[in-house]
């Protein structure tokens, strides 16, 4: 799909690249509702369990939401209320909840939370095959994906199964005014590399990239318009929105570049995840954008920018975005260390080859914190 | 969603208003694989019957596709191949098909061909649950949507059931290179005309309108490259990609404006169905664009025009689309009959407010095919 060489336009005009360009790809969708509604979740996730035909609900919900989801959750038969839920999934919790829910008779799960409560309804739907209707409060996006993880000793385990995906999402902005700014836009800005990574994922098709596309343009409006304003509702709603989409895009694409270098650099160095994702992406786009004509032109239109890296370093400009790894424990001699790792977990179909002299530009630029559209391919290290 | 009063800036970078939309909306993604191959139609088909378990086929094409058919469908257990197909989907031959798939133990039903051969094997799905695989061979768009349609005594009745969305389409552009420019091009606009109408359909939302002004960019991409190049196979996958995004768009959000007028239209003149909705188009986007600005800057962005009017326009001049409806056989005195049964079927939603002095004004400049930009709101009729 990719044209190697074509610069893009920018401008969505590109017409005679678009001409040649052909269509080769498969491209499944899930089958989930989604309902966006201010202020409406318990009317909504009523509903939603009405659909399903259920009676006998489990609420899962961390101690710290217990109020937002007792209302959330007002109205229905809820037969258990759960509380124990851990970062990760761990295999001891999930075991616990699956057995309360068989005890329970258990024919729904409501989650009301990020990413861990999500995780442990999947842990239980995975099982069971009871539907999950899901209330997100926060920008992690499990939520629109049928992966589930669960972790044990340490070591996660991942994997794919239709019956982990909630029939329904139910999106709420007033659930997410009370997430902080700085973690409203590290989540979001890691959304945003979902949306960024799914133009060139392994399995990116058209549709993949169109969803990217919407998905940016919705985070680059949200995310300025939180950190001026966090607790006004359009700026929190277009964040929800662009979390859908980018989560449906990624799951759809697979982790392209961006992702298998902050997964290695994350495991390797343990640095913070949302900050790794932040710093790393402007440096992937830099390098990527340039043999991917249409991803640039999508990202370009998307932040109404020239080109596609002006307009993300305008955005992490205007969200004060962390800026280099350095500031975050990575120290210089790390760097080499982290080359190999990544050339062994190369995703296929990135838009152009990288080697080890890449790698070792893009991770000290990186490091650094300099300009990515000085990171030309002359220069040598 | 909408907001009136704003004009829509062609260039997507009206931020501010984007600042201040709310999102509210609900969203069904169904569930179904398409796979886009050129030339390898019976690969796919065999990969995905195999998905879905089968082992008693039944293919349906009528017998002017029994070729293509036969080479599309090698390599399976086909048990039964049925090539009684006729428009609009007799209930006579819905029995007779069902009966045979039933005499036959049918497990599955592979469709090769345009929308009548689709909605038979819908309908045999609809009283079976046997899953379809679909191999469209035109741009009609049936294979992405759960609607179902019979005739009876010349009367159709439509509806919608999950159990007869295909499992799976295979498009490969090879088997669309016999059909005719005028056929292509005609069958082209009507799917162009789902796009545009899903952008203020009844059940419009966002995502709805970002696959439908991903299915614009395709179509305004494929179309000028079918008429040019007729047997070359990158246009005819720009149409098929972009026939698979209106049919989900418009499956999603509805009938709009645009389909009321020309059911109306084409039920009480009889008026050629391609035809009638290649005229109407411009008049409708036209009267709506101003009151929806979101829609003007997506229809615009996807043409790469200044504005969405003027991108149509191009369009239809490079395809040399039909230009008036006093051509095809509507007296001028039959626009009066009209306006009043559209006002009856008016679909909710629509960004304006339409009176009988709009559709007055709307229906006589499409007959006499004037500019549709001429088409202002002071002109008195």
């Amino acid at each position: 799909m990719h044209m190697i060489g074509t610069s893009g336009a920018g401008d969505g005009h590109d017409a005679e690249s678009q001409r040649k360009e052909r269509v080769r790809f498969e491209h499944e969708s899930l089958p989930q509702r989604v309902r966006f509604a201010s202020g409406e979740a318990a009317a909504m996730v009523r509903a939603e369990v009405e659909r399903v035909s259920a009676s006998r609900v489990m609420v899962i919900a961390a101690a710290a939401e217990a109020e937002p989801a007792e209302k959330v959750t007002a109205g229905l038969r809820v037969v258990l209320r759960w509380s124990d839920v851990a970062m990760h999934v761990p295999v001891g919790v999930a075991e616990r909840a699956r057995a309360a829910a068989t005890g329970h008779a258990v024919d729904c799960v409501v989650s009301v939370g990020g990413g861990s409560t999500t995780g442990l309804a999947k842990a239980i739907a995975l099982t069971s095959g009871v539907p999950i209707v899901a209330v997100p409060t926060t920008y992690a996006g499990s939520e629109a994906t049928s992966v589930w993880g669960l972790t044990e000793k340490g070591r996660k385990t991942t994997g794919v199964d239709a019956r982990v995906l909630p029939r329904s999402v139910v999106y709420d902005a007033t659930l997410t005014v009370s997430l902080p700014v700085p973690m409203s836009v590290a989540s979001g800005l890691n959304a945003l590399a979902h949306c960024v990574d799914s133009m060139w994922g392994p399995r990116a098709d058209p549709i993949d990239r169109a969803l990217a596309e919407e998905g940016i343009r919705a985070l680059a409006t949200g995310l300025p318009a939180v950190v001026a304003d966090p607790s006004g509702l359009p700026g929190r709603e277009q964040m929800l929105y662009g979390t859908y989409l980018s989560a449906v895009a990624f799951s759809s694409a697979g982790s392209g570049l961006h992702h298998k270098i902050c997964h290695v650099l994350g495991g390797a160095y343990d640095l913070p995840h949302a900050q790794t994702h932040a710093v790393v992406l402007p440096y992937v786009l830099a390098f990527n954008a340039p043999a991917a004509p249409e991803a640039e032109r999508r990202i370009a239109a998307a932040f109404g920018a020239g080109s596609a890296i002006e307009g993300l370093q305008r955005l992490r400009h205007a969200v004060d975005a962390p800026k280099a790894l350095r500031d975050y424990g990575l120290n210089e001699a790390d760097v080499e260390g982290a080359v190999q790792p990544i050339l062994d977990a190369m995703p296929d179909g990135n838009p152009r080859p990288v080697t080890a002299g890449d790698l070792r530009r893009l991770l000290r630029s990186a490091w650094q914190g300099t300009d990515p559209r000085t990171m030309t391919d002359d220069e040598e290290t």
